[in-house]
């Protein structure tokens, strides 16, 4: 751990950018961000854990949903300031009920959005009355 | 491209991070960050420019090394705080030679990394004596 953990560049605020990707099929399923806690306790466990920055706590992705994701494979880039991590997603990535939290599509040269992804459940069904 | 650019959130710094994927085979090449004046000229030209943070310039990829990356589709996340472009990459994306800028894994728990990718070309012959 301490190896990986000593190269890594956290931003001024701590944080490092962690995209998720379907580890079978290689959709991108969300970003999000970790700090150096909430990355140690993600190699430790196999379980994504990112920092959420609008609660300011540690987010074990789908800990209100199940929807849970098992890291399969970490990479890092070359700057050593971006995360890739290939993972095994339950259900749905996005807390709006789709797989992929890019399920918005810009058309028309920017002028139309559409909606193009999987959608798996409602918001209300996962997260009860408050969303998350 | 009013309708796209009024949804998309810059952070404090005026920037975006954009995920960069090779819209054929999936893979993740890169991340980097746009402002308005690099998303716009994207969205315009059909070529990723970004920000380059480090130069404080607008950065056409491949201006240098001749590995452009031509814009296949834009998609934003459900925040409307991240990019993700699928792309077609001429060479590799990364300064470094190889395809990808994830060519590093995370093995032994953290303890060990090695290099897991394909190397397209030697940065020297790309970018001259100096890298950029």
């Amino acid at each position: 751990m301490d190896e990986f953990l000593s190269l890594v560049k956290f931003n001024d605020a701590g944080l490092v950018p962690v995209i998720a990707q379907d580890a079978k099929n290689g959709e991108v399923l969300m970003m999000a961000w970790m700090n150096r806690e909430t990355l140690q306790k993600t190699v430790e466990t196999g379980l994504m854990h990112y920092w959420s920055r609008s609660r300011r706590k540690v987010w074990l992705k789908g800990e209100t949903s199940g929807h849970t994701q098992k890291v399969k494979e970490i990479r890092f880039d070359c700057d050593a300031d971006t995360l890739l991590v290939k993972i095994e997603q339950k259900g749905g990535a996005c807390h709006e009920g789709y797989r992929s939290c890019f399920f918005r599509v810009v058309r028309d040269g920017g002028k139309t959005i559409s909606v193009s992804g999987e959608k798996l459940f409602e918001p209300e069904s996962a997260y009860g009355a408050k969303k998350k």
